[in-house]
């Protein structure tokens, strides 16, 4: 398959991506919605006359809104006749966009001339800890290496909410957080040590509680402040009475402006890590559904041109998907289009896959080299983190682009 | 002050209080933003030429917005001018409403024929424990009833994430919530012990991170699951590596449909329970900013007519509103206009003032009398929850009406 569009070959968004965002023009604050095609937008809402399939020939203003909530609401047979009408407007053979000057004036904005937006309205934002990896390596630093995971890990795939408000796009600065700290004896607030954690996120499709669908793809990253487990720099929000951190990760969770479906991942899906001990019945799914994702997290200090400092992949989660909203919903907890469930750091085996700024530098035991000549057991003001990923097709790349936040001096002073 | 409609005098709605909310007509869907006054409701849309003041001569728009969010962010100032343009336009010798029998027909609506609905998109939902005796009443119980508060509490306003989708419109009937719980070996999926808990909230207006103002009174009550302290059935949730219970008591939280601002609760403030230790500089504040607001808790079994188990206040919170938005944003957290933060449960020092279910039948070991010659430990299928609160003005009340729901059995069949 090939665009009329030229797209190079290590180009993120070839006519197999065709990732769905919300931008908008120089001098127009108009919020539109449209799909990346090599160094260009494609713009929806100019174009929305041409869905003309049998689902969105009657649904063509979910095309003219500001944000993708309304069509996620229709449900991924929607999406996935969107993307068929799409590719086959792009492709080479195709002349009805190819051909139509003014069309092709109006409908493609170069992505260097944009602004991207938050994609969709998020309701509600859920983050797992699916990484048995991650989980363990946290055990091992924080109660016991001879048993780093607890039992209760195995029979409930562990989330958690975060802040709804706190999702902020790709690009965004977010200055250091502060928080009650308890070093020595009293509480004191203090500026938290930075940290950072690669996470995969999925969009909920139907809103429908029992037969929920995952279907859209995207990235997270929180430079947070991870009072919850930081023992240097403990908020004390995890100590009882408390039902859970308030603070904890969620100060900021940056995320990539555009969202790929699944229907663009290569390959579909990937065999799932096995369970044992089986879950219960209603955890259970028979179809593969992984992903490989190839991920990596890469530090810039200020100036400088910076380093990866990890390579992972989405398919080494323990807990799927599926499960994951199984979980959520089996208490009748329901989920609307645009709720964002992220999977938690994706950490491998290996330590040169580990997710987090926390495995990374063991809890700040090690030093990381992040180029440039500097190391770092935390994230410095000024440092810029970026994550990245992609799928490799037969001679294409479906990538999910780049997602990086800078963390800035913390806005309150303490000492 | 009196107004051109009769409001009786056990009224909740007399001109002093005129609580918004969002509402819609017999077989007209639109919805409209709407004040409660005496058994009527005076529906803003058709009278927002009228709001002729220095603030909202320029915002009129506002009031034909189907949710309050837009007011909400205009502030308090806009508020207190929005109730001052409304109480005159009210009164007994204010002919401009009164003698215009084409704009009454038109802008009063019966509460009886009218349908209510959630006044305000919720961005965020957080949950604070901010009653002293609520906290100590759960840590006697569950850990150690001779040292039942931990020091932690003392020096954070405790809070934690729920889910805003979860919040219905008081009157919705709610499924029993089922969930993982391991009674003696192996997890099991179950049906959970339905409890309730009386809560009050508050919606923030402005979303400036330093500045943010607590100005909405509402009430909700949950329903829910308590998995995360119950030991009976024990959901597992908080259990390490856990950063807090996913489900916990947020399988459903009800809301009032009207929410009264903070100039209409008399008397305005209150002194506020004494802190010791005294809490760090960021959550001092000297203006006293507690209310004296009466609260009750009723259960309705199912055909009968139930019986009041509880009254208590929520002058009794020890940490205030002020604090828990200060503790919430001391991070750099943003709270957005129809944010929603509950206080936790108001519990009183003498038993008949425990605001939850679980305190009430002292975690079960106590039957509660409710009336209709039924007793309860737990709410059983086919009960209903009702809360009431009011503040007593000299002659007339100021009512947050009445918040209510239902349990029906659970959806998902499990034994
Ligand atoms: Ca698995
Ligand atoms: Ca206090
Ligand atoms: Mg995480
Ligand atoms: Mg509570
Ligand atoms: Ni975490």
């Amino acid at each position: 398959m090939k665009s009329f569009i030229e797209v190079s070959p290590d180009s993120d968004f070839p006519i197999q991506n065709l990732p769905y965002g919300v931008f908008s023009k120089p001098g127009d604050e108009t919020r539109r919605i449209g799909v990346a095609i090599g160094d260009q937008v494609l713009d929806l809402s100019a174009i929305r006359h041409l869905f003309t399939g049998p689902i969105l020939s009657s649904q063509q203003d979910v095309f003219a809104k500001p944000s993708l909530n309304a069509l996620m609401a229709l449900g991924r047979p929607a999406w996935t006749e969107a993307r068929e009408t799409i590719q086959k407007l792009l492709s080479a053979d195709e002349p009805t966009l190819r051909d139509n000057q003014e069309l092709r004036a109006a409908a493609l904005v170069p992505q260097a001339d944009v602004t991207m937006h938050l994609p969709a309205e998020v309701g509600d934002y859920t983050d797992f800890y699916s990484s048995r990896e991650h989980a363990s390596n946290l055990g091992s630093m924080f109660r016991d290496p001879s048993n780093p995971l607890l039992p209760n890990w195995l029979h409930i795939p562990v989330g958690y909410h975060g802040r709804a408000s706190s999702v902020v796009i790709s690009g965004t600065p977010l200055h250091r957080p502060c928080g009650q700290t308890r070093p020595n004896n009293g509480p004191v607030l203090a500026c938290c040590h930075n940290r950072c954690a690669l996470t995969g996120s999925v969009e909920c499709g139907q809103g429908n509680v029992l037969q929920g669908m995952l279907v859209w793809l995207a990235m997270t990253s929180h430079v947070a402040l991870e009072s919850g487990r930081l023992s240097t720099t403990l908020c004390r929000e995890k100590v009882p009475p408390s039902h859970g951190a308030l603070h904890g990760v969620y100060c900021h969770s940056h995320r990539h402006p555009a969202l790929s479906t699944l229907d663009a991942v290569v390959p579909p899906s990937v065999v799932v890590v096995a369970s044992e001990p089986a879950p219960l019945p209603y955890l259970k799914h028979d179809d593969p559904y992984s992903f490989d994702i190839k991920l990596s997290v890469k530090i810039v200090p200020e100036g400088g041109s910076g380093k990866v400092v990890a390579n992972t992949n989405f398919k080494h989660m323990y807990w799927t998907m599926k499960q994951q909203l199984a979980h959520h919903t089996i208490t009748g907890c329901n989920v609307r289009p645009g709720d964002l469930m992220g999977s938690g750091t994706i950490s491998g085996t290996d330590p040169s896959a580990y997710g987090s700024m926390i495995e990374l530098s063991w809890k700040g035991t090690k030093e990381l080299d992040v180029g440039d000549g500097e190391k770092r057991k935390f994230l410095k003001d000024g440092d810029t983190v970026v994550l990245a990923g992609h799928c490799q097709g037969d001679g294409y790349r479906v990538g999910f682009g780049q997602c990086s936040g800078k963390v800035l001096p913390a806005r309150v002073r303490v000492d």
